[in-house]
């Protein structure tokens, strides 16, 4: 396996975001470039890029791309604009803790250009949008490198949503250990959930373990527990959009009702995640904000309706899995064990 | 609510079976006349009559399709061809138990006619087909009578797949208490697990709790744990494919899940079934058959492709729930509790 072969999610080039319509997997690969914060808000409102690191890089550039353009302004009036255009972004998806973050560092970068032009403060937003990428990218490395030596030859590992390459700058959350076991030469089996309603893990994660030529089995999501019981899961690796001070985490719908399983079943349930996405402003899971989606995501699917005119209809589109329920938090500073309260606060120094 | 306005599943008439064909609910309301034998195993193979209960009525039915132009036989040659057709359908399905069983009265009807010719070797076979008609209506009232007074005012009631009318006779096993308290008087709300891959949740019992003008809220399966975290759900009750002699469970994939989120949750689990359901001649769960039903179904949906070319798919289509995990039995016999090796041999009695 390459890892040079896997799909990159969000690319910046001359003042443009390109990304990779994720809406449109498995059946067309086509990039498409966002030139305005407007565009970027509804590819990220309507998934064409997603994952919770993806979209904290994603607001990074969207902010760029609505700023490029504004360098003749004053100083003043460009800050001004650079956070009314900042809170616009961050307005697009509400759970993930890193859209919110990586907007508050390009404000605190353009914050730091004191008596600077626009186009100076500009192109600080601009390294600062870089560094972002390119640190998350070195996370990604490191939590690979942390969770890979979990995964031995012969196991098994089941995975929700997708917490890939597409999620991320490159190589993965959840599937960074996975990637950096298979470099390591070991050989295992991955299921993948397909995540309904909107089937990431069907139409993403099946896509790029395939692609990377790794031993991937596409299962419905009420099947996790049949294949727990029967003794192919090892183990449980999801990624995740929100920890709370508490080690409580925010992740796609369907990771509580895992977790739940993988504790009855006694398989390991970890939690693989950047820094950013720990949250300690927040004291635990009962204060994240939990997305609503579009009730036709449950309703219908691919255009064909499934369920029948005015039936009433639940979308949270993530849920709240307790930190009692996490065996440890594969992170770019190791992996991170309980009690979560006190260990998670290396991820609060700065590396 | 009437429920003389609920769907009825099966109709047999003048040697021919009717079914109200599942697979284009909810968009299309069709009913087909099936003729033969090979119509009908294809009609259950393909799912256009499904449920534990309605497949054994039908297959009964379906017996007397194929025997029914033979009756200038001799009654030897007539029986046999009956025994012949009899396995023919038998073979459709392997997981329900109730298909066989039914198909093993009809046998046992033709056997009890000695020296009468095939005539009435066929009168004596419509007479007990219409019998297991009948005594599945009077099982589903009698389930209904029996759990109904579990559901109280203002209680949440999650259920999987479909186990109403579509799946029996008449009224359904798990939704039977449904239909019955609300004909009490009763206020609740029930919600429907969509039931991937082919979302009998979404499809069937959506659709006939919204004509019943009951309180139905559609999630997809992933979502049945955070309803439960969020106190939505006060008990759970899911039909039956096959209950083993120690009280362990075949149901649709999925309702394992379900049973350890129940557990963990604190909310009691119950399984509704007739009687024929109970098959003391399978030890436990580990014996029952699980059909590995086609891939595609897991891959695509309404002709839309989810998945990539090529991934590798499990597609079970029941799971086993231990009898540990189970509060109680709602059968026709009354709420049977544990230790169910013991209690579950009321259903052996004769009525």
């Amino acid at each position: 396996m390459s890892l040079s072969s896997l799909p990159r999610a969000v690319r910046f080039e001359d003042g443009n975001l390109f990304i990779l319509d994720q809406t449109k997997l498995p059946s067309k690969i086509e990039i498409i470039k966002l030139s305005s914060p407007s565009e970027v808000w509804e590819a990220i409102r309507s998934l064409r890029v997603r994952g919770a690191p993806a979209i904290g890089i994603a607001g990074a550039y969207g902010l760029l791309t609505g700023m490029k353009p504004l360098t003749g302004l004053s100083a003043g009036e460009f800050k001004a604009k650079a956070a009314e255009t900042a809170a616009y972004l961050d307005s697009a998806r509400p759970t993930a803790v890193n859209l919110g973050w990586a907007l508050g560092r390009m404000m605190r970068a353009a914050a730091a250009c004191c008596d600077m032009p626009a186009s100076e403060i500009y192109s600080a937003m601009e390294k600062e949008a870089g560094d972002i990428y390119r640190e998350d990218a070195a996370c990604c490395r490191s939590i690979g490198r942390a969770g890979a030596g979990l995964i031995k030859d012969g196991c098994g590992v089941l995975t929700h949503c997708n917490a890939g390459a597409l999620a991320v700058s490159e190589l993965g959350t959840a599937l960074a250990p996975v990637y950096t076991a298979m470099e390591e030469g070991r050989a295992f089996r991955v299921y993948a959930d397909e995540t309904r309603p909107l089937l990431q893990g069907a139409r993403l994660t099946a896509w790029e373990l395939s692609a990377a030529g790794a031993d991937v089995t596409l299962i419905c999501d009420g099947m996790a527990a049949h294949v727990m019981s029967k003794g192919l899961i090892d183990m449980v690796i999801v990624g995740c959009d929100r920890v709370a001070a508490n080690g409580d985490a925010a992740n796609k719908i369907g990771t509580l009702g895992l977790a739940v399983l993988a504790g009855h079943f006694g398989v390991p349930f970890y939690v693989a995640c950047p820094g950013s996405t720990y949250d300690p402003a927040t004291p635990d899971g009962e204060s994240i904000i939990i997305e609503e989606r579009p009730e036709s995501e449950v309703t219908s699917f691919g255009g064909v309706k499934t369920a029948p005119e005015g039936v009433k209809v639940m979308n949270p589109a993530f849920d709240v899995t307790p930190s009692g329920l996490i065996t440890a938090f594969i992170t770019e500073k190791g992996v991170i064990k309980p009690p979560f309260a006190e260990n998670m606060k290396v991820l609060e120094e700065k590396p």
